[in-house]
């Protein structure tokens, strides 16, 4: 079966978006993954349809009402298995080992929040997983859903053929990733490191290794911290 | 002079996407921010438009071109102050702090990256800062730029209005934020914690930074290493 997203928002007409073009919107188009979105709104019951309420105790913004969002979640589906996650800077950093494991799935409910933030007890209530992209505050849980699905779809079975590169990719192996050079040899009278046209492949290897690890040491030792000693 | 950004990427008909809808839309509507766009492959010198050649020392993938990528770049603008930010995974980490001095200039020129990488001689000749939204591979630079913009345009002067509710944001204190309730009083048997509705404001911020730093603790012990020890 395709791993199938839903995405639970307010603005459902941001969707495809980004994930509707190139090789994503491609293999959406060949059914290799489906993306269906429920409009939140539609699950509020007062006649101006109110999604959201001040908080409680004071303070500015609002909050997404834990009814509404209650019934928006349990229509898609009580036995429905698919991980339900909430987009939100509160939550655990995704990591490409969560992406990893999110595609060898069946796909996921996704709940975008707007406002201030979503009432805790239909986190609780309904299960919800946060997930953060990163430690900075986005307009709302939608662009971050699309970076979610957009790493998800990209490892997908069929999605990008051959132009997958895994294997020496930042973080796939821990380290970030090793400078790239192609042709022209010399540009800007800079020139390509000679190691890298030797055809000396265990050279080659040995180089990369290196680089990969000095930049991951430079930029960010917090993923050398989490290391095994071995490597 | 409002924020100003310039998207170097081979989709440009990915943009505005997200950003021209919602609040984010809206002020690009008043001028309140711009974004204009620039095909990387106009800039390509053969017949075929080639932006891309295989990496230097083999391995998978293709590397985007030095020279095309150069010539993109200048044609935005030599003299021009605006940060260059390249979207890419081996960079330092997008945080909030530097979203907010984003905000405070004059704009950005982003380069989007594609394929396998960049090459490094363009990044040094060009003096590309490295920008990464997270610690997870994305199908291109073009869905972190968005992420960036969404991030910077949000607190641009006249953006969100009275929407905006710094204070309390996660990140803007250093920890996570606190959990929002609102009406109903009683959903599903849960009850709003009782202090949040006792009108005691003295309470109700103790309550809050504890229930933060809680989060953090359990979530983010490595956002409290961060943080000065008065706190």
């Amino acid at each position: 079966m395709a791993f199938r997203a839903t995405v639970l928002t307010l603005y459902p007409e941001m969707f495809p978006g980004l994930l509707g073009q190139s090789l994503s919107g491609k293999a959406l188009a060949r059914g290799d993954w489906a993306l269906d979105c429920v409009q939140i709104r539609d699950f509020a019951t007062d006649r101006h349809r109110s999604v959201d309420d001040t908080p409680a105790g004071g303070g500015a913004g609002m909050v997404l009402k834990p009814d509404v969002l209650a019934r928006a979640i349990d229509h898609v589906g009580e036995g429905d298995n698919r991980p339900r996650l909430l987009m939100s800077p509160r939550g655990r950093p995704l990591t490409q080992k969560r992406v990893r494991d999110l595609a060898a799935g069946d796909g996921a409910i996704i709940v975008c929040g707007r406002f201030e933030g979503v009432d805790q007890r239909v986190i609780e209530g309904r299960g919800l997983e946060e997930v953060s992209i990163g430690d900075y505050i986005l307009s709302g849980g939608e662009p971050a859903a699309m970076i979610l699905l957009d790493a998800v779809v990209r490892i997908l079975p069929g999605v990008m053929g051959n132009a997958l590169s895994g294997e020496h990719e930042s973080f796939e192996g821990g380290l970030l990733e090793h400078p790239h050079y192609t042709r022209p040899q010399v540009w800007e009278e800079r020139e390509i490191p000679a190691v890298l046209t030797s055809g000396n492949h265990a050279a080659i290897e040995k180089w990369r290794s290196e680089e990969a690890l000095k930049l991951t040491r430079e930029r960010r030792p917090d993923l050398l911290a989490a290391q095994p000693i071995t490597k």
